[in-house]
This record gives structure tokens, C-alpha cells and sequence, in this order.
């Protein structure tokens, strides 16, 4: 660990650029505090333009994975501005997931609620214990998930988003798979070879092709089908052009490894 | 029911400000006539601005749950003006229902055809029973189902939507609800325990929140990311200032039941 | 069949108007070469001018479905122009399939990787043997599969699409179908019965309806779903004024067959 135990965001990156944060803050279940978010964006920004780091695992400590906003410091200051400011610097942390040009990994190994079930929807890819549990709870105690259902109905139909959205209730693991929140669902002790099973696979490619291929990724989505593909050869072309994948093609060509 | 039975749409409220709807017109499958078209719409136009209703439970009486549009009336008027009209009335009864402040629960005991499976599609949240199937089948009579097409496409994915909408075959209960048409399939007998169950979860919940979520949920499906947080983020802000959600947050963190 | 085997593209007709067009290519798992995407771009045109054409049957030769891009024609040219012209020319084959007025069917009898599982996404039906498998591979050697992704995230949720998309792994026919890749999956020797059940389903329906119905299909998934209605009333006011809507519906009222 580069940071201590009492650090609320820890960082730790291995040899070959793998970077796992860790939502530090396991008595408060990991919730979205201002310094948290704050310490997210620093993290992110950071990794944004660090070419060192290949992907990220977003990870966190104690029983819960997120349990969303912090309550206490919310309740604490209710004016109209301050909940806008919140959640537009919420909304700011998770573009800058779907942004960054690395894979972003949710190591799902508890209940991720509210705030903390948008930052799994809102990771590329999300692997999650067979006991996790995901909801937007929000109201429950009188105030709608707004924000989450943007990156909730983004991943699974909207006849599930609303029925989570509007009982609060809970979806199982093995439901969220079913749906499409989540990539794969595990039992307890394979979620690190889970987790590192999609990572060898990402970091045993090209860097510059999966950073084109991510971003283009989301950018098509909000296209129509003809302007997405107007995008979409412009990326490949650029990326057929990169050194990497004239070797890669060349090395299928001849029956051999890339030489990266 | 506060209504004879001769009435082509039954009214019913509950002392929580739960109304049911029921189609009933059971001997033409509860088809959308003009008249039911328009009684319909009446009744949505009268809830929208009714602030002691909670939910809506949209039920049909006899063995079909709906037939879709009526067809000997439709073909009693073969011009393009007549259809035209015709299908906006029904357009605009779908937009009344995604409008509406409350969630609307189609409660599915039977078939649902064409407008009847649009009618499912367009609903909030979906119970039906086992026995239940779904079809947009006026391609079998040459008219292919193409505003059903606009709900039923909204709710399952694009290669089972237009298998329906090509080949007019059904689509079961249980595959309707593993491909997101509807949220719940349960034999018949417990049809109405389980639309209680989710009535019962709505209308222990904030009117305002549910209102203010619902509007939102839809227009930011419309919306690219960004914007979808902008707006997102304006609505849970107004949200988090109303009584109620400072009440709930406070309880929460009191460990107390809120006081509504 | 009309053509000779050393033929790329067969084109075989039956009297139903049924055409199946078989890629020939199979020493090159039949890769959409230029020559290739020429031969489809030529066939798709003149299928879409012609009137006594029902339904397409897109199928392959050999061991294998499709394996995308020709990769030794495309590394001999290494020039950013030369890519930019090449996918655009497979996007537009793409969208030519998507606007046919015909239903295109995918017969998949073996393995669709890169552009050739863009093609089973791109069709309007899918049919798989069940040991057909689909990846979006190209990353693999260092080219991200970004024109296949607008087909993939137009037919799976994004959290599977980007999985895909960045780990080059193979899906099963079955996960294909659970994720809503292809329609049916079935045993080797029932690909052609499955195949035929849809062909049958589709010739039975008039032309005019399907080809209305296919086209607003498309245009009104990337429409708000107000504008959706506003042009899916016009398409189906429109074909319910066609003769064969006319009669189909006179028929349904009259309790007998359509004469059509």
C-alpha cells in the first residue's frame, strides 16, 4: 500500500500498471463524502494522464463496497446549492471513470447502495460475490436515486432500472448479472482471480488501441447508427495506423507473437 | 367499484389512493375502441392532477388482458386522415401514462396483442401470470405493429423485438420477463398479492420523490450522459430540499422510522 | 445455386423470392476482403431495387462464419487513407443490410469474429448452431473492434459489449442468445428447419408491411419517444391504408383467410 490505513482512498500500483483503489472508509461503509469524492477526482485525474498505468481496479474496504452519499454531511447542510454542488461533483467522478482512457474493473465484495451501485454501473467492467447485493435506495428514505439511474438504466432494461428505482428494493448478485450490471459473479474467495483474470487480459494489450476503443466506445453509444459509424472508422483507422497494431496484424499474419 | 359494469373503464380507489383501472370490455378482449381510447385518456388527464392518488393499477376484466386496437371500428373508416387520428389518440394515452406523476403497474392476466402489448411495454412496472403471453401481431393481418413497435422496443432488445414484430409470434410470460417486458410472472392465484406487494412499497414511499424521480427517470433516457447528469442533478437537489427527504435523511441517521 | 463455386458471393433464389446469399470464401474463413465487401455491396443493391424479393438468408461456406476484415490485403497497405476507405466501405454494407426492405436472416453455422460478429448484429434475425461462438477479437492484435462495437452495443447491454470488446474473448451461442446477439440457438442439423421456420413466418406477411415495419423499426430506435410516435403513426396510417392491411383486417373481422 503507498498510503496509510487512515488515508481515505488508497493507492496501490503493481509492475505492470494495474492500480487498485480502495474506498478506505469501512466504519461510514465506504460512503461518498465530499473528501472522498474529492480524493476520487484527485486520483482520477492523475490517472488520466499517467501512461504508466494500463488499468484500475476499484476496490473497497470493510463489509460494504459503497453505501452512496454521506448522509450525516448531507443532512448537515440543506440548502439547494450545496445538494447541486454535491452531485454535480459526484456526476463529475463518474464521467472521469467512463473517461479515463485505462478500463476501470468494480471489485464488487459487498452491498453497493445508492451512489456506490451508480460507481458499479458505472465502471467498465464489474465482477461481484455471489452474497453482493445492489440498490438504489434512496426512497426509502424520501429522496429518489436520480442521479444513479443515469448510469443504472444504462445498463440494464428500464422495467428493472424503475422497479429498483422505485421500491428500493434489492437485486442479488446473480440477478445483477442477469440483467447486465455486473460481468461476472463469484464466490468469495475467487474474487481476486476473478478480478486478475480480466486484468491480465487487458494489460496483455496494446495500451493505445484499448484507450481509442473506450473512449469511441461510449461516444458511439450516443450517436445515431450512422454518424456512430462515421466516428467509429475514423478511431479504427488511427488505431490500424499505431505501431502496435501493424505488428499485431503482421505477427497473425506470419503465425507468431507480437513483438510489443 | 364505483362504477355500473356497463362502463367501458372501471375506476376504483383505495383509502391509500391506489386506483385501479380495469378495461372492460371483456367481450372484445377489452380492445381500444375510440371510446375506451378516450375513456382512457379522461381518466389519466383527471389522476395527473389528483394529488390523493398514489398508483395506478391498470387491470383488465374477462380472459384477454387487451386486444390491441379495434379492428372491425378501424376498418369501418379506410382513410389516412381517420388512422392517423386514430393512432395519436393512442400515442398520446402512452405518453399520459409514462407522464403520469404516479407509477402506473399493468396488471397482466391474460393476453396482451399489438396496442394491448404496447399498453404492457409502456406501463412502469409489469406484473403478469404465467398463462400470459405477448405478441404485436397486426403484421399477420399485413399492418405491422409499428407504434407498439416504439413501447416494445423500449423494453427488450433489438433482435427480439423485431422477431415479435416480423414473424407476429408469442412471446411467453417467463421469456417476457427475462427479456425485460415485464417485471414479474406469477401463477394466477398470487397475481394480485404480488401487484400489492409493489403497490405497498410505492405508497410507503414520498409522493414528491416518486414523482419528481419518475419524470426525470424518462426524460434523461432520452439524453446523452452528460446531460443526463445536468438534469439528474437539478432534480435530486429540489428532491433532497423537500420535507419529506430531509426528514427521511434525519430519521436514517437517527436509526428511527420517518415521520411522514 | 446461379453462380460457380470460385464465385466469393453465391446468390441462389427460390420461387418464394427467398434469397440466400452464401460467402464463398472459405480457405479465408470467408473475410470480408474488399472484393468481397464489393460483391455485397453489389447484391444488397440490386436486392433492394427488386420488388419479387421476400426475405435474405445470409449465410457462410466452410468450417467457419465469418472472420472479419481480410488482414493480409488490409496490412499491405498501411495508409490511414486506405483504412478510412475500407471501413467506411464495410459500414456502409452494414447499413445497406439494415435498409433492406427485406428481413436478413444470419444462418451461423460456425465462428463470427471481428466484422463478421458486426454482421450477425448487423442482420435483423440470427439463427446459431450451438457451438457457434462470437468475438469482437481484433484487440487481440492491438486493434480495438470499434465499427464492430456500434453493431455489438446496438444488439447486447455495454457492460458485455466492452467486456468483449477489450478481453478479444469468445461468446457462446448460448450467452449470445441470453444477451440478445442472435435469436435462436439450436442443434447443427436444425439450423436449416430454424432458419426456414422464420423465412416461412416472414413470406407469409405482405411485402409492403414488413418493408414499412423494418424501416421505422430502425429510424424510431434513435428518436425521443414523442418524435418516435409522431413518425411510427404516419408509417402505420400508411400501411393500414394499403390494400393487403385492408383485407388482412376484413379478413380477421370475417373469420377467414386473407386473399392476398
Amino acid at each position: 500500500m503507498t498510503a496509510p490505513t487512515d488515508t481515505l482512498l488508497l493507492r496501490e500500483q503493481d509492475p505492470r500498471g494495474v492500480v487498485t483503489l480502495t474506498l478506505n472508509r469501512p466504519g461510514a461503509f465506504n460512503s461518498l463524502s465530499e473528501a472522498m469524492l474529492a480524493a476520487l477526482q484527485t486520483e482520477l485525474d492523475a490517472l488520466a494522464g499517467d501512461e504508466s498505468v494500463r488499468c484500475v481496479v476499484l476496490a473497497a474496504a470493510g463489509r460494504a463496497y459503497c453505501a452512496g452519499h454521506d448522509l450525516k454531511e448531507m443532512r448537515a447542510e440543506p440548502s439547494l446549492a450545496y445538494y447541486r454542488a454535491l452531485f454535480t461533483r459526484c456526476g463529475k467522478v463518474m464521467l472521469a471513470i467512463q473517461r479515463l482512457p485505462v478500463p476501470v474493473i468494480a471489485r464488487v465484495h459487498g452491498v453497493a447502495t445508492a451512489a456506490g451501485c451508480q460507481l458499479v454501473a458505472t465502471c467498465d467492467l464489474a465482477v461481484a460475490v455471489e452474497t453482493a447485493r445492489f440498490a438504489v435506495s434512496g426512497v426509502n428514505l424520501g429522496l429518489f436515486c436520480s442521479t444513479p439511474s443515469v448510469a443504472l438504466s444504462r445498463n440494464v432494461g428500464r422495467k428493472t432500472a424503475f422497479e429498483m428505482l422505485v421500491t428500493g428494493e434489492f437485486l442479488s448478485a446473480g440477478e445483477a448479472q442477469a440483467r447486465g450490471l455486473v460481468n461476472r459473479v463469484v464466490p468469495v474467495d475467487a474474487l481476486d482471480a476473478e478480478v486478475e483474470r480480466l486484468v491480465a487480459s487487458i494489460v496483455a494489450k496494446p495500451r493505445a488501441a484499448v484507450a481509442m476503443g473506450k473512449a469511441l466506445f461510449y461516444r458511439q453509444l450516443e450517436m445515431g447508427v450512422e454518424a456512430a459509424y462515421q466516428t467509429a472508422v475514423q478511431t479504427m483507422a488511427c488505431n490500424m495506423m499505431d505501431a502496435h497494431a501493424l505488428e499485431g496484424v503482421q505477427a497473425f499474419i506470419d503465425k507468431r507473437t507480437p513483438q510489443w
